[in-house]
């Protein structure tokens, strides 16, 4: 079962073999810019028509796209997958509907492009508007879900961009028929097909390739494994969009109510442990420690938590594990709880802002100041007031889909979404304004 | 006179050296951090107040400032540079109130941080706010103007942000005395010393470790020749905001006012044609070529610009040279014009999109449907209609003040001003939400 899937005659890269996979990717590069141009004046019409078209027709071929699936998942167990993986890997009848669902909702999203962003006329007479257009041409690089290749290609689309798609080698079967399929209902609808376009190959070294050509190719976005955005991030000779950890902390402050800070804490460490906004870290305000950790305890062990705290958690929830400065930093993506009492807001501060990766953070309180004091001084990407941290999801906060999250600041902060796939450009009117 | 500009011991780096030289670049970047943290929450009022103060205190030390500019101007000649870029180096009394005026009209401009760029309510009651925010730490290297020192400073501490000052070595007494005023008035006023700093050695080193502090510096704004840009962009490890070239283009299309077209033409070649925004390249349409190109010519020649041409150019304009492909390619910086003779519109934009730089592109018409294709397909950061190449720039767009041009796509495009310099930060608040 190992080598049924398409693999390049040799590993090896000789001279030769480099240069070849360097054509092939500059090649792939130079016909999606091609397609990018002509992206970037469709009408909305044209993509939401390709946008429902293409809904419609995964949904008739379903069979098709679970039968190409069956090879992947046969295969995972040679790639070591675990159970929790193949899952997420496997394509359903149910998870076909989500994906065309998805579709649907990303046509019925306003077109980000030609949005005037501003606009002013000049004490000359000059119009001057900022106006929105897209980036130009993305790589997208991703792990196992075979719905992210469809969601992707959406997104990347309607916001006028062409998109180079390129998924984990335990989806390939997947991915390639889904991408088929996105490419005959380009055709079909009359845009071109290269406007969604999959690295041809499983080479490793076409991703190196790829990501030298920042003449070509305007942005690169990352989703998957530590090791994986930290690679794109060192060889990517264009921007990046990224995160590489969530290590999200809830606050729960003097002034605050118990049966929410609770609510919240449960929410925000249970309901999906294994993603970016969970909640990994929780500190308290020390006068109410007394009163808010043993129940708060009582119920994370009800949902299989395993906590470690610092020594006066520890003189109040007896079972807890001694926390380490490395669990203070870790990112468990499991049921996993690092506690720290805290003296007062500064600490709890100064904690977040140290420990944290400038994903998400939360504070429980009804104190205004303390409130505005944590979310002015905590730099991250989204910092929320007594509500769960799992919020810090594009769909949650308003952008209608996500397609990451970025814990940089330059461009994107927070959730990307159709918005934070384009630029602007000024185009300014005048009639025959010459500088003094 | 060659040896009285501050230099380390040694240039040679021995590992000793050089792990010293990158304790002091940290060191410097820890500083920054920690001034960044304190200027972003402070007031606009607190942030004005020593805009102003300063502009009062560099008219009150014009004289120590002219004098230690009078030692760059001397070392001048020894640094091989031309009367020209000496001029441009030159304090004057003039450009001390000018610098000074800039600091007033900085302090005028509303305050960048805190505004609400977006906000809403979701259906389950979360208010969710995009707050525009300071980047943090941003490392500024130009040549030759001691003004930019003043005008960099007070951009940056006015976005809430720290700045790190490089300065051209030819400018070093200058910028010195120019730095230790701007950290006088920061005292005064209350604010950190450390929001504005100076790279304490000349040793060329300092700059690559600096740009590899990207953990602690969140932007690098390049501003000079290309090959620096080029250093810059490529050692890197934090975002650059930039452009390398400006090759401009103006095009003359089919249905235009002559009288304006050879106006725009003149002044977007002739007012200033030394800087980013000046025109390069002349595109005429065929069909007015014959009663355009000679009076033009005319009327360039008066103004000493030198000719080169296509074939047909050359037919119109005998004394024009041939132009090559690298005329057409080239930032001339000087009173040089290359010359084509267009088909039509189509041919235009693909010349445009071919051999220009993606900064400044102008087309001069009455014809609405040219004018929109022309704004649309032209890739640039900014598109004119009817005006000369010369209105991209942050005073003429109505930006107030501008830290440099960006033909790059990400985060900022064109002119960048104080709102260019920020970031946002997603505030959300609850009472209780959390995630089903």
């Amino acid at each position: 079962m190992q080598h049924h899937i398409a693999e390049p005659v040799s590993l090896e890269s000789t001279r030769n073999e480099t240069s070849e996979l360097q054509r092939l990717c500059r090649d792939l590069a130079l016909r999606a810019r091609d397609a990018a141009g002509h992206l970037a004046s469709l009408t909305r019409a044209k993509k939401d028509q390709w946008l429902l078209r293409t809904a419609e027709a995964i949904e008739q071929h379903a069979a098709k796209l679970i039968l190409a699936n069956q090879k992947d998942i046969e295969a995972a167990p040679s790639y070591g997958l675990t159970p929790a993986a193949i899952d997420r890997l496997r394509v359903t009848p149910q998870r076909v509907h989500a994906a065309a669902d998805g579709l649907r909702q990303v046509a019925s999203l306003p077109d980000p492009i030609g949005q005037v962003r501003e606009g002013s006329v000049r004490p000359n007479g000059l119009q001057v508007q900022k106006v929105s257009v897209p980036l130009g041409v993305i790589f997208f690089l991703y792990e196992s879900r075979p719905n992210v290749t469809v969601d992707a290609a959406a997104l990347c689309v309607k916001s006028g961009n062409a998109v180079i798609l390129r998924g984990g080698k335990e989806a390939h079967h997947s991915n390639c028929t889904i991408q088929a399929l996105l490419q005959d209902t380009l055709t079909e609808c009359d845009l071109p097909r290269d406007a969604v376009q999959m690295v041809p190959t499983l080479d490793r070294d076409a991703v190196g390739q790829l990501l030298n050509l920042g003449d070509l190719i305007d942005l690169v976005i990352p989703r998957g494994g530590e090791s994986l955005i930290r690679r794109v991030a060192r060889e990517a000779t264009m921007p990046v969009l990224k995160h590489y950890q969530g290590n999200c902390h809830v606050y729960v402050d003097r002034v605050a109510d118990l049966d929410m800070a609770e609510r919240i804490v449960i929410n925000a460490k249970c309901q999906r442990p294994g993603v970016c906004n969970a909640m990994e870290s929780l500190l308290v305000h020390a006068d109410i420690a007394k009163s808010f950790l043993p129940r708060v305890a009582a119920s994370l062990r009800a949902h299989h938590v395993e906590l470690r705290g610092c020594p006066e958690t520890r003189r109040l929830i007896p079972d807890a594990r001694p926390a380490s400065d490395a669990d203070y930093a870790a990112e468990f993506l499991d049921l996993i709880l690092s506690i720290k009492v805290v003296p007062d807001l500064d600490a709890a501060i100064s904690h977040v802002n140290r420990y944290g990766s400038r994903h998400t953070d939360a504070i429980v309180t009804n104190d205004l100041a303390a409130a505005r004091r944590f979310t002015t001084e905590v730099d991250s990407a989204a910092v929320l007031v007594n509500a769960s941290t799992r919020f810090n999801d594009g769909f949650e906060l308003g952008l209608g889909a996500e397609i990451g999250i970025s814990t940089d600041k330059f461009h994107a902060r927070g959730p990307c979404g159709l918005q934070e796939l384009t630029t602007y450009k000024y185009v300014v009117v005048g009639d025959g304004q010459v500088r003094e």
